[in-house]
């Protein structure tokens, strides 16, 4: 891409203005909670409003052209061929418990697919990135690049996800029939689970029902690692839905056919 | 406690030990994992190894004649009335994860009670301590001091436990009537979960099959931030077993009843 560079840059603007609207509200006792479908519990918090508008500042200053969706504040015409797709906190739910599981995800799509992303979690004061020729971690303790593990078998594997009611009840013993193979699954990483998978820390990340914000970045992020990501037909996760990353191709290919026996 | 302020530095001088020989293994790729119980999963690693050593080195020169125990090499005969209580990486399974919830957990006893305990997460570099007159947090941000919040009712309550599967499965069911109750339920923080109740970020904590250095730490943590933490017969959790671990009273005794039930 013509502009990477400059891409690169500004993601890392949008994550540094994201931090400074975010951490002051985290654990704070004043954080208020409003839900936007009653019936269907999902806080957002004035820090999720307050980071996105952040993100969209940095944009309209230094990209007016690319357009952007964002959780809180929907979608913006563009005029370039490129979108921002941002999810200014994922993981509200660990955010209003104090668990630092959440994560800022920012997803660059050139309309053929997600080029770039970002996972960063403020409050440990991690940033993981992939695309553009990067594949990294940036961390309090520096940089390390970013890479999947290969090798481990499906039995020796370990899989996650963020709650194990998961979706609807076919999609939970659908995702059953994979945990029963694993070695270990763990609950209750959000987006922090990709990033472990892009780490090399684990092997599989297995949900339902997201929305494509919830996976842009994360895609990006494992992509360049070396993982694979899909739905759990095996086609673009790049709308959200149900959405399978794995290790390794064998370790994908176990999986969806555990997913659709 | 006469040596109050030794036994504070003393617990502070093991954790930084146990930082020390822990950090260098976590998320490293040659991290060495075998099995205590070859048909239980339960990893033990080097770095639990190394950091429970570490502990014991300092306690041999600072603190001779008190008692040890600790989850890997057992008992340690003390002259002292004090027993130091030792988890040199609580949530092994979460270590080998890569993900930042497991800790170090040090309690003091002196025969009647845990007086003194301390929760370490050395990546994300918090320390909460409780008891001998502290309840505070040191981390990122420097200082502040724990405290449970209250007036929380069960149904906005949050609870917290590792595993869904926790226990036998009268546990298990056991657990669900309380998750039935309260408004949000999440899964896989290990000793963090004490942590953030200590924080005042979250309401009940219920586990089973705990050791008693899994709960010796946390409990001085979360009775010094204002909190309750018994057995599910309300008794002393000291031992370990079934635990319960709340904000207030009222929760307390609302969830004993729902265990009972």
């Amino acid at each position: 891409m013509q502009d990477a560079q400059d891409i690169i840059d500004t993601a890392h603007e949008m994550a540094d203005a994201a931090r400074q609207a975010i951490l002051p509200l985290f654990r704070s006792a004043s954080l208020a909670t409003d839900n936007k479908r009653p019936a269907d519990f999902d806080p957002v918090t004035e820090a999720d409003r307050a980071a996105e508008k952040a993100m969209r500042e940095v944009l309209a200053r230094r990209r007016p052209k690319d357009a952007i969706f964002g959780e809180e504040f929907g979608h913006r015409e563009g005029s370039s061929e490129l979108t921002w797709i941002l999810d200014p906190i994922d993981g509200t739910r660990a955010f209003i418990c104090g668990a630092p599981s959440w994560g800022v995800l920012i997803g660059l799509s050139d309309g053929q697919g997600i080029r770039y992303g970002l996972i960063d979690q403020p409050y440990i004061g991690e940033r993981f990135e992939g695309g553009l020729g990067l594949s990294r971690l940036t961390g309090p303790d520096g940089q390390r690049p970013l890479a999947v593990r290969n090798g481990v078998t499906l039995d020796q594997a370990t899989l996650m996800t963020t709650f194990p009611e998961l979706g609807t009840e076919a999609e939970a013993e659908a995702f059953r029939r994979v945990a029963a193979k694993v070695r270990l699954t763990r609950y209750g990483l959000d987006c922090y689970a990709y990033a472990l998978l892009a780490l090399g820390q684990i092997d599989l990340v297995i949900e339902a029902g997201l929305q494509s914000y919830d996976i842009a970045g994360p895609l990006a992020v494992i992509e360049a690692a070396g993982g694979i990501v899909t739905n759990w037909q095996g086609g673009s996760a790049a709308q959200g839905g149900q959405v399978v990353a794995a290790a390794t191709e064998l370790l994908h290919q176990q999986a969806l056919e555990l997913l659709n026996a």
